[in-house]
């Protein structure tokens, strides 16, 4: 037994090995050799029957993963042990002697069979990982709509900025999942076949005379397979991995975005959110008062290992030597696995903690004020400076700042009236009136394009709203506590 | 003086740091303030005549970058300092009294600016990378072409595998930057504008009153600069940088790949390729008979740079926590920059490369002849195992694996001429002339699709071949070596 | 101009530059020629006079960084462009006509001198470093006693856990950068010298007949310029390169949990410390009210990219081919000047926040009260729980757990009264007294060994706090704020 | 299934997953849990008995790992689900009644056991590590032995340097693993006791009126399971992590530096060494005459993730916020547990390597003479200028560099003779007989302290060697090959 997850939580489900287990590896492999000689059955270069017999030998029942991999020490991959595995299999299984063992693997190299069988494991890795960015970027966008008024307070390197509203961060938090989500969306998966060298040339000579081509094979397995064609081989250039991995590292980094900011927004001093709770989530071994947050801490687990993994995919391409090389390719398995398998994870973790998420609106209006009115500093400066003519040679501008100034001379827990009494003198009544000068000091009233913003950001990703508005009703999620 | 480059020599030119010094990007923050400003007067928010005091205020050369720099430490970032000076500079420069200053970063945010700025940092110095990876790519392309049909051996984990052509190896390295720059070729680089918290309230207040919107104005901005327009502020959510980054890396990764086959190639005891001859390159300090390949060590050590650099973007994205992250944020600067100069810095490199390479068939074919005709057993396999009929239980195909064993017991110098014999002695002329057998040992009628392969790379990707098929005349480079 | 620090605030600013700008690299490589002819002409092996001559050419000021920059190009390195202005001073210095340029660089190889250079480089760096990690670590221990008994809560997970001190937190605080400020102190800084392939031919010939050899020569040249003596070349391994390179990843990770739980602690929510306020820090482009923790960021921002480097430097340490490598080399320099760089920038951070680091510990006392008297649940529970009979198959430790399930059940703000109630229910007075309870239910009572862990940690590390005790009045650091 | 090691053959054995797997994880929790509970009956602090069930209890077979692993998503770490099972199977057990169970987990948190028990696991797996890695560096000092005087070529940047014999590389590479086993020998493996919050208030409560104190206990606790006390816990202090990591980092470094050179040095062009053969490795899927360094190809995958992975260790410890963080502890399990793996699965691969690998000094010498005497240019120029007086003001060592660049101008395959031709033309018989400078034209002239530098390496690392003195035969591994 060598690896059930003991020490990634973030992935130890059954959900997550279903799709990206050594099993689900093992049974793409088999998919891809079953397919091949399907496709070489239909075009007639392998005597019908072929195909059956192969498909019921690659069943992944019949097969000892573990064996397998310690045999893999031999060549170095997988494929070959698998092989000398599935031609016995064959050769029993083919009791009318068709001789189905000759389609087995027939001018395919390992890489080719390893390559296409990765891309297989991704394509259902991402299909599923898709379906829960979508339910998370469902309940963000509904979150976005529900508080797309409530009041926060915007924050710049761990200090308050502005005021904010919590839709709108709802709405960023949304952006940076659905566009990640676009890019793994838009994604082809190819197909990879060019034989020992990269050359084609057993399938040179197994179309010989036929009125089929190597490229005409490919083009078949990649449609048995439902990954996409490609106009050649591309064993020694790896874009498509680094591309596919560059966008679940994005997608990670959406998600350990947002779950860092629910780790803040979390904690008891600041208590503006609070994750979904369940039964035996957020336990400690020693404090039994505590409640983790352990979504997020499991996301950004996950989140902090993407930079690491990628890097190892472009490590890969960038010492690729060769037509195959002497290491980089070993180099791409695990990193491409754990990529798909933290960024599938993380996305239903993530999924949980969007749908559930308790947000608390009296919270973020009491850090909102936190600051008191001089978080309108800004805006007071831009409607208040016009109104005011020079005075000792200080422009309106200037004698604000001046009133900033004397504000923050004085204890913060005094700023607040200080700053309002201070402004009233510098600003005669005529000029401003008590009401225009507390509308300045509403934060409510400087919250610019917020809602705009937050709807445009939806706009722009309507594919990852799409569901929600079949069956939506904000209140279903946490949109509505507090 | 910090950093002029003296332990970076693959990226220590004139050329490089013209675009992607500190002083393009000083140059490029006082592009966007103004820019701006431009903005402003042409939407009627600022006097006429502001935009020309600003651009002239926004020369580089008024400003001591150095000092900049140093004040930088205050605010944290570079735009802050700047903007000091840029202010003074307006005030003196606005003789006319229009009141310039105040367009200068009005409902602008750091982040707004530099962002942008690095943007069209970016932009200029992806277009200059562009420019000579075409230059590589149509050189490759020549180079696959006129050697179509130039043999070669394939290599797979160091071993020989299968016969090869030159030109299908140029093909493939072409294929690995024509995919890179197309990625690079299809980016946007968005404006960014949002405001001190992402909310654009001073922008709305700007606006107020007016046909124009915060919106309008980031739009004209972006028109203004020659950047992409965006519905929203991307502020938070970082995939414009880490694509931007994963297009660079996978650049370098095609370069690396390229260097790396030809540091090896042109090894002595290999000598298939040479890098071009150049009046002072590849010199040593202590071994004056010694011709380093030293434009391959240089992009090599570029590519093995952006695994880490790339890594750094998504470290940063993953952990850009608020509206403003505590250190995410600086963290890109120096990766996003890196990336780019040694991007740049290795296209041109390799550009010089693929121009010059020496080809050396006579070598290619010297060692393509090492393995001997064993090179050929899979066609060998493929095309007689048919022939024989089953003799002792050994079928046609078990039969030939014999040989090739038997052969491998042999001394290494003796194996070409053992093959041979057995396989003679096997296969009996009846079925199988001399003629055709030395037919299927000839290593030129085993290469199966490669010059087709090769032709279906470059048809992919017409754009990165295409100023080639202006003036290119192949011997040109030095696709006519040897 | 290529690179000022203008996209690294963190390390721009001219003492870092001193130590570890491209000046800095030349001068150490032009004091390893320097030190090298000293060396020939102490053994006799040059003529009396050339060290002079030698030493004068190589004053840095002679020397145009950015030109030998450019140069490096042609041979991958700056010492072969370098090697020829040297040799041109040389010989035009050489007025009496001794022969002097006959001893620059007799015997050795670029990578002797580079290498070397490096060493000397680090080693002055790592000396400046150590100096401002000692001011850090003595200011942080002045707060760990000062503090000994100021309350704090202790956060796990986010979440409050246990109370705890202020002082132990400074303790752990200085036990990350002592131990590593230890493994810095202790490295070795080896001289390099193998010649051109790591054999001493040329040195052997040059001794040849003598009393001395290459290897005496070797250590001659690491007393010359204070370095640590070899049995043999290390040409290959780079162990301490990794080495050096992991101790200051290890000095930025210390400084980086500093920085993250300073940027926490001084969150306008939370206000339990504050940075030290300097004339234009913390400033904000947009609002003038701020007062960013920019030294905590800069620091943060340092600490982030430390990882990659130290990838960077294993990654050219385990592709280190040859005798000297095709690219691994080159790939050093860079990040090893980086990890010096921001190390020393670091550390400077560090030591002006933590010597002017304000505390408040009203904040820490409120902050601690936030969870109320569950806090102290563990504690209560090893307590009484052996006071209680067994009540109904209920454990006196079960009752105790039923009182907290109960309290978790009613509002937060309820659950410090409820708590309070139940406990006193479910244990008699005659078992408990209220005064008793009142201690157990007494943050201060339960920080077990807060002070003496801190005391054990101070002097663990004794060379970290001595020239504190010559001085130190721990209230003239900010130890005595709040 | 999650993983068995299908995407890892390096590392896909039996004997590396007893040491690294799940199970080896559940055993040590369970181990230190044990532990624990016999210190405290030792102490008097539990009653006699309870260690013996708690050890009967903790017996790794009544564990279910794949569902420990899927609950410890409740709470982010495998210890609490643990936690339960084993205090169902300690009440089952204690049939005595002895309230055994109040001695499990007693005083300790999650963390604690968690880092004592990865340090346990890490002790086990860098012995297992050393046996094997000792077993090479024997064998790579037999090689150096055995092969001091054997002739090869210096390579440097991909190029011929200057002669050089096979022992020296075989004792640079011992070196590079001498060295890092140091480093790994001289760890150490502490114990961590710090409670909930790191105060030890538990264990305060526990020891009270005893003799006893929480650092007694610890002690007791390291000395029990044979690993290293500490002066206090150090919990957010990772600096024991990092140098473990950085440790493990550096051996795959070494070996992977070897791999890479026995790679390039087993090509066919090339032929110097080959690995060792065995029963079904280097086999391949498609080509049945392929031979691969299969070793090699595993060995150099492995060592290029060391550098994500510690930059993982590095990334955790600099992110490792409050008094147990929000995601960084997470993130350092798999990245120590995949050094600890690969570590041990190169060092048996590079084991065997060592042990068997066949060198072969016919090519070594080949390969050397490719250059022809040209190699000796700086010896010969070092011995023969000074014999040389001015001629029309070139100096001898001017006159030699011309006989150089003549030399170079020539066709390669004419080089060798026209060198000796123009040397012999240039340099009159009378002042160098044609015998000196035959000696001086031989390369084994000109090896210059190799068999020195070699036996220094050998004698540095002492510890390294001795197993071999006891038994060893040269002649049993590979060193007399060809």
């Amino acid at each position: 037994m060598t690896d059930e997850g003991l020490l990634s939580p973030v992935s130890a489900s059954p959900s997550v090995a279903a799709v990206t287990g050594d099993r689900a590896v093992l049974a793409a492999i088999l998919d891809v050799e079953a397919g091949w000689a399907a496709v070489l059955v239909a075009a007639g270069l392998a005597p019908e029957g072929t195909a059956a017999v192969v498909a019921s030998a690659a069943d992944p029942d019949r097969y000892d993963v573990a064996d397998i991999a310690h045999r893999a020490q031999g060549g170095g991959n997988p494929v070959i042990p698998l092989l000398n595995d599935l031609r016995r299999h064959v050769a029993a299984l083919d009791t009318a002697g068709l001789g189905a063992g000759k389609a087995v693997h027939t001018s395919l190299t390992s890489q080719d069979v390893l390559d296409t069988a990765l891309m297989l494991v991704a394509r259902k890795a991402v299909a599923a990982l898709l379906t829960d960015l979508r339910g998370a970027t469902n309940a963000l966008a509904a979150l976005a709509e529900h508080h797309a008024a409530t009041l926060a307070v915007g924050r710049s390197l761990t200090q308050h900025s502005l005021p904010y509203t919590f839709g709108l961060r709802s709405a960023q938090w949304f952006q940076g999942l659905a566009a990640a989500g676009r890019q793994l969306a838009e994604l082809d998966f190819p197909v990879q076949f060019g034989g020992a060298a990269g050359t084609l040339a057993a399938g040179t000579v197994l179309t010989q005379g036929t009125s089929h081509t190597p490229f005409s094979l490919a083009d078949d397995l990649a449609s048995q397979l439902g990954l996409a064609p490609t106009p050649a081989p591309w064993h020694t250039n790896r874009l498509a991995v680094t591309a596919l991995g560059n966008a679940l590292a994005a997608t990670l980094d959406a998600a350990g975005k947002i779950a860092t900011d629910v780790l803040f927004m979390s904690r008891p001093e600041v208590t503006e959110v609070a994750e979904p709770r369940a039964a035996g989530r957020g336990v400690s071994s020693a404090m039994p008062q505590k409640q983790n947050p352990v979504l997020s801490v499991l996301v950004r687990s996950a989140a902090l290992q993407g930079p690491q993994l990628v890097a190892q995919l472009h490590l890969a391409a960038a010492t690729f030597n060769d037509e195959r090389p002497d290491a980089a390719w070993h180099l791409e398995w695990p990193a491409l696995r754990g990529l798909l398998r933290l960024g599938l994870a993380a996305a239903g973790h993530l999924r949980e903690l969007a749908e559930g998420l308790q947000v608390f609106p009296a919270a973020l209006t009491r850090n909102l004020g936190l600051a008191g009115p001089l978080l309108l500093a800004e805006g007071v400066s831009a409607a208040v400076a016009p109104l005011l003519s020079e005075r000792a040679g200080r422009s309106g501008k200037d004698q604000l700042q001046d009133v900033v100034d004397q504000t923050l001379a004085v204890p913060a827990e005094d700023q607040g009236v200080t700053y309002q009494r201070l402004l009233r003198t510098a600003v005669p009544q005529e000029l401003l009136s008590d009401d225009r000068l507390a509308d300045l000091l509403d934060p409510a009233n400087y919250v610019g394009q917020a809602a705009e913003i937050a709807r445009r950001i939806l706009a722009a990703y309507p594919e990852f709203t799409h569901a929600r508005h079949g069956s939506a009703d904000p209140r279903q999620n946490g949109a509505t506590h507090g």
